[in-house]
């Protein structure tokens, strides 16, 4: 692709780098920008740029916060004995959507993918770990997707913390087998949650 | 969608007002640029931020340009005399990749659309106007889309030129090379047709 202007064609470089974004779409998106008030532009950068800078994660789930702690983890609603260990911060958004599910959460920031060289200690699981020793937690609900990285996280933490006095459940397999979770519809996904089995037994099906 | 955060659903937010980035994809580009190392976030906003402010049209084809005059406009192996009239930057890139045309190119920046409000005095026709009234132009190539907007800008900016001395064309209509004829639309073959050149012609191409 053959540019007149430097500038657009940093630009267009810079956004083609996001994932799904090709060549032509970036330079789709950035003619769009060209053709909208600069503010837009500016709001665009500006919120981006604030967001890398200031965002945190919380202190005991990892979930994207503004604040030390999130706004599930700071509530004094939440039934903080029964912990739903999931991928990412998407899973913590679907879930909360079907409102089905009034405990907290603990997200892990990916699955173990040897073939991607991740391995447990990439993940947010010691701190999981942590908690269920110190005996804070009653139930653990693995709501991880049901493909195979999945399951050996799940099966990796669950051999961490099995001697432990805490109840181990899945959630049900009412969302087909290899689906992500973002994509599942609400109810699907509420049932999924309310129906959830005990992990042991899911090892048999 | 419920967000944790407001510095991530502004960034979401921002993002989402991108054609074709819809809620869910705009969250998916905006945690993988949290995933990132900061830099690319920056590099991403800088870029966008740089262009939108510096980039300039230039002043003779309304290209967009670094410099008061484009790249091609500037350059002296073109032939001045030809000018490709086409909708939008694209259309010049698109071209010039083809490395079939050494003319110049004079940017509408759209096409006569009164469904989508857009007017002849909101494109650059006053100005392709002028170049052939002062005589510079001896070829006038109307490469806009063949469509009924194309169709009618391009008859537009033909009634107000045709007492000039100037030699108006379209670029060729007709089964894209290597396209199996049962495929292509009637139109597109009925005009390959009507539109047939000599055999010994083609040979030379
Ligand atoms: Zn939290
Ligand atoms: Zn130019």
């Amino acid at each position: 692709m053959e540019f007149s202007s430097k500038l657009l064609e940093q630009a267009v470089n810079e956004m083609s780098q996001l994932p799904g974004i090709g060549k032509r779409t970036a330079l789709r998106l950035v003619l769009h920008l060209l053709r909208q008030p600069k503010g837009q532009t500016m709001a665009l950068s500006n919120a981006l740029q604030n967001m890398r800078n200031e965002v945190k994660f919380c202190k005991s789930c990892h979930n994207i916060s503004d604040n030390e702690f999130c706004e599930i983890c700071a509530s004094h609603s939440r039934n903080t004995e029964i912990v739903c260990v999931v991928e990412d911060i998407r899973d913590v958004m679907a879930i909360e959507n079907t409102s089905s599910f009034k405990g907290l959460y603990h997200v892990l920031g990916g699955k173990i993918s040897p073939m991607d060289g991740i391995g447990p200690h990439d993940l947010n699981i010691d701190s999981l770990v942590k908690k269920v020793k110190e005996g804070k937690v009653k139930e653990l609900i693995f709501a991880l997707s049901s493909t195979m990285e999945g399951d050996t996280t799940n099966f990796y933490i669950f051999k961490q913390i099995q001697s432990y006095n805490v109840v181990t459940s899945t959630i049900a397999r009412g969302i087909s087998v290899g689906d992500e979770l973002e994509y599942a519809d609400e109810i699907t996904l509420g049932r999924s949650i309310i129906n959830r089995i005990p992990f042991e037994a899911s090892l048999k099906l």
